[in-house]
Parts: structure tokens; sequence; C-alpha cells
């Protein structure tokens, strides 16, 4: 990655025909755009989603509101364009991508924009051991891995990531508390619709599982989190790793895409830089993984869907911000001084 | 304008493959869109933003931190394509259009997307007597209807109002502590750079006019207004009405394109069923604005630019709403049963 000095953004953006720091939070995006691509015209295009589907043995401990199968119907709809991540991604000029790293049922046949590549029929339930190996978490990461390159090989600058997963929140909590000093309170939400009894489940599977994996982490934090993961978790923390290698821009989606970016910051520290948050989701971890990512949400939209449903939100904010800092006249050239003469 | 049953709204979102509710602020925007335009896919294009530009006598009283020339500077820069509303027009398929509704100096020439219709050269001192008289207030009105006019026959959906002029935050304090609830102290801000001294100054300049402007109120809503208003402020206002009554989705922006939709409203009562709010601005007395005219800002991004350039934001945005409610399968379609079912 090419090296551009912060004061050089800042001088660009305070030459621009706009009082300085007038358009506010767009330039706090510029700036990070800038400095991820370490140029003064930052490119929001070609950009991709790579959407990680995985299936969780943990919905056998009655997490979910939604059967397992779900998982699988969900992959069919957006390999056939139905879903909300495939609306979206049409609309703003985002190539979608499709990755089965581990449902359960019957295998589908790769067509489109649809990869399988299952590591395993779902995860190990994780209220009762380890959710994946640690050969299986190393598989599920080169996946990931191996959608990064395909990605910058094609010459993506803007990668996202996103996930279909029924029972991945449980995960995801998991992996927020493992990683974070999120309290366990706080950490543990509704997921995509689970009531009260469910969420009260759902608290206790996770400190337990969590206290397990906390003994191992200071010895080998990927065999922690193969303790409480999800194959697209991983996969996504593998893609992010690589991905940030290659100088692409990753946008964050919700808290399991951002569980994935948590990983991916442990194992390879610095991957956190090239990272930009697009929402705030309403489940509770994310707040405060976004923080312990040093990012800030652009975003409040209540969202609590996944897909990158978030992520694809912000694809043309980073637009504006990118024609802003790009396209916009500077005082020179506009022949006008500045306030400081008034 | 179509009727369309908020029933018929929610059970097309209900019906699409995602959890009920789970994409949150962009489910209310897409029910907004269908609403205003009576369709259940909403339309985004063709769509426009009208900056207009004006100057201010008050700023002979002190309330800028720019210069008065600097509005003039800006049409220029404006109708020369290095404002940062053309750039974020450009990025977004916006038509732009710019029209000089009453600055001070050598008139310019039309060329391009600029129209020139000065109804003078500038307001006089608001706080010093009546910023203009009834007859340059229904002037000022007309160009604002005659630019709807134009674009309703252009065949645009989405319409925003934006503008330029130095001064025109005391102005549109004015009208917005006129025609809401909100008090002083909390109606002044510091604009495009305020410092405390000119804060103050813009505080008892505000207060003044206000309590003119009030006297009148109860007997001719017009005439209080034009006490305080720019010419920019009540071309905003004609606009919005005759673009409402043409069924346009309208798009706000900061606080004095606010103030326009304030005008609006109270002299054409149902205007306000038209607007989306796209930012909340960092003026204080912008939020304010919102509620008088029950409409919620999507993004809040610490603008305090104009020109638009919150509504030009938030364009992308109503797309990707627009894209979710039209675009998406249905359960049905995708042969899965509800979450109710679990």
């Amino acid at each position: 990655m090419k090296q551009l000095d912060p004061q050089t953004i800042q001088a660009r953006l305070d030459g621009l025909t706009k009082p300085p720091g007038s358009l506010g939070r767009l330039e706090r995006m510029a700036t990070r755009l800038c400095a991820i691509q370490g140029r003064l015209d930052p490119q929001t295009r070609p950009r991709e989603l790579v959407v990680f589907a995985a299936d969780h043995g943990v919905v056998a401990a009655g997490v979910s509101a939604w059967p397992q199968e779900v998982t699988g119907l969900m992959i069919d709809n957006i390999a056939g364009g139905g879903a909300a991540c495939c609306a979206l991604s049409a609309a703003h000029d985002v190539q979608l991508r499709l990755v089965d790293v581990g449902s359960c049922g019957e295998a589908r046949e790769e067509r489109g924009n649809l990869r399988v590549a299952r590591v395993a029929l779902g995860t190990a339930d994780l209220s009762r051991g380890a959710a994946m190996t640690i050969e299986q978490f190393d598989a599920a990461w080169r996946v990931g891995e191996e959608e990064a390159r395909r990605a910058l090989a094609n010459g993506v600058r803007v990668l996202a990531a996103g996930e279909m997963g029924i029972g991945n929140t449980t995960a995801a909590s998991c992996i927020t508390v493992l990683l974070t000093d999120l309290c366990l309170e706080d950490a543990v939400g509704r997921g995509a619709g689970a009531d009260d009894a469910t969420l009260e489940r759902k608290r206790e599977i996770v400190e337990q599982a969590v206290e397990r994996a906390r003994g191992m982490l200071g010895e080998d934090a990927r065999a922690a989190c193969a303790e409480v993961a999800g194959f697209e978790i991983v996969a996504i923390a593998g893609l992010y790793a690589e991905a940030a290698r290659g100088g692409a821009v990753l946008v964050l989606d919700g808290v399991i895409a951002t569980a994935g970016a948590l990983i991916a910051e442990r194992l390879v520290p610095g991957t956190k830089d090239a990272m930009i948050a697009s929402h705030l989701s309403v489940e509770p971890a994310h707040g405060a993984a976004l923080r312990a990512l040093d990012t800030e949400a652009f975003l409040d939209f209540e969202l609590r869907l996944g897909e990158g449903t978030g992520a694809l939100l912000l694809m043309p904010l980073l637009d504006s911000a990118a024609a802003m800092i790009t396209n916009m006249a500077t005082f020179e050239d506009a022949g006008i001084d500045g306030a400081s003469d008034a």
C-alpha cells in the first residue's frame, strides 16, 4: 500500500470550495478512503460483495426463531437473485458472489455466482463442545483467502463481506465477548427475531462457550476462535486479512461480519486499518466490536438482516465521498479567499 | 396523487424474504416513497436538484464569517461545475439546476444550467425592517413554482431544493422560530463558521425580527414570512408546494431548505406529506423544523454546507429503498415459511 500523509489529505479537503469541515462525516469517510488507497482520488469501482453461507450446530440448542432449513432456502434465494442483497447490489453496481462454506443438507451444484466450498455440513454444537476443529478453521479461512485473491485479481477496489446462516448471531456474540471487553449482558441480542426465552438460552450458551474458549486464548487464539465461531465468520476473517494485504478497502456489515473482522485483526494485526464500518446494527454487541476496531459506523438504520445489506447501503456514500474529494474545485481554482479574511 | 392503503404497503414489505422489519429504517423510507407516489414500485428517476441563490441584507449587520461577494463567486462555481453539489449530483445521476433569485452585484448571463430570475439585488436588512415586500415574496414564490412546473413537465419524480446565500442561516433561524415551537436559545447556530461574538449578534437580531413578524402571523402568514425570509427560501417554498401538488417526492436538505418547507406547509397545508428528510444538520434549529414537519432525518453526517448536499447524499439510499421493495422475492416466491413456524 502506498503511504499518504494525513496532513496532505486534510490540506486537500480544506482547499475545496466549502467552509472547512462543513461536509462533516463525509470528509472523514473521504479521509479514510484516501488513507487506505494511498491516493487523493480514491477509487470505489469495481466493487464486490461476497456472501458466505453456513449452518450452525448450536441451532439444535434452540437459539433461533427460524428453522435450520432456511439457510439452504436463502442460499437458493440469493443464487436466484431474490434476496435483499441481490436487489441492493444490483442497484449500486456491486458484483455479488455467494459461497456456501458449510451449509447442511444436500450439496447444490455451482451455478451463476454460487460457489460451493463446504468445510463440513454445518459446525458442531458449540453449546456442547468445539464448533470446529483447527483443520476446519484453516479450511474456512482459506476459502475466504481464495475469494479475496480472486477479487483482487479482478481489480476489485472495495470489498464487502456478508453472511447467511441460521443461528450465527450466537457464534458472533461468542466471538465478540471473547475478543473485546464487552460484558455478557450486553453481548446477546435477538438476532433475526428471538423471543425472551430464546434470548435467555442464548445468554447461557454464550457464557459457557466463551468460558471454555477464553482459557485457550492466550496460548492459541486460533483454537479459541475455532471453539465458538462459524465457518462463514472464519471465511470472512480470511477474506478481510488477505484483501487488506492487497490494498482493498474493506466495508464492514453487521455484527456477524464484524465478528469476522475481529478474528482477522486478532490473527493478522493491522487488518483493521483497511476497514470502513457501514452501519450500527441493533444487535448490542456491534458497537463494542466497532470500537475495538477503531472505526465509526456511518449509518444508523436499525438493520438486523445481514447478507451484507448494511455494507451495500454504504457503497454509494463512498462514491459521494470519493466524488467530493476528487472532483470539487479548490478555492484557488474558483478565485475565492477563505472565511478568515471576512 | 393515487391513494395507497398503508396496510397494503406493510403487507408487501412483510412478505419479502427477510425477517419482518429487519431492514429497519430502509423499510420506513420505502413506505414513505410508496405512499407519496401511490405505487408499490416507487420511481426515483429522473431526479433533480434546484439550487436557489440569493443575497441577504442582514449581512451588513455582521452575521456571517464570509463576505457577501462569496454568494456570487459560488454561483459561478456551481455554474462552472466545481461546487460540492456539482460533484455529488454528477455521482448520482441527479440533474442540477441553479437559479439566481436575487444575488447582489452585476447580473450574470444565463448559461448552461444557470437561470437568472432576480427578484431584487438581495433582501433588505431584516435587522432594520422587513426583508422583502409582499410583492417580492410573491415574485420569489413564483420563481420556485415555475421551476417545479418545468421539472414536472420533464417527468421528474424526485425533486430536491438547495440554496446558496451568505447570511441565510439568520433568515432560516427567524423562519424556524416563527413557525415552530422552538425557543430562541436553541434556534441560532454558527452557520458556515460564525464565532462567539457573531453568534450573540445573530441571536439578538433573530429575537427582534421574529418579535416583529410574530405580530403579523395570525392575520397574514405571508407578510410575517416576508418580514424575515430570504428570496431563495421563499422560492424553495414555492417549489415544494407546487411539486407536491404534482405528485413529486420532495427531498429536504438542511436548515435553510427546511425553513422553505415550513413556509410551504404553512401556506399550502399538506405539502409536508410529500417530504422526505435527508439529514439532521448541526444547526440547532433543524431538528425542531423536521419535527414540525413530522419527518425523520435518515442521515446524521454533521453537515453544515447547504447547496442541497444532504439531499444528494440521500438520493442513492432512495434507490436502495425502491430496489428493495420492488425487486426482492416474496416468501411465497421462494417457498419459505415464516419464522412463526419455527
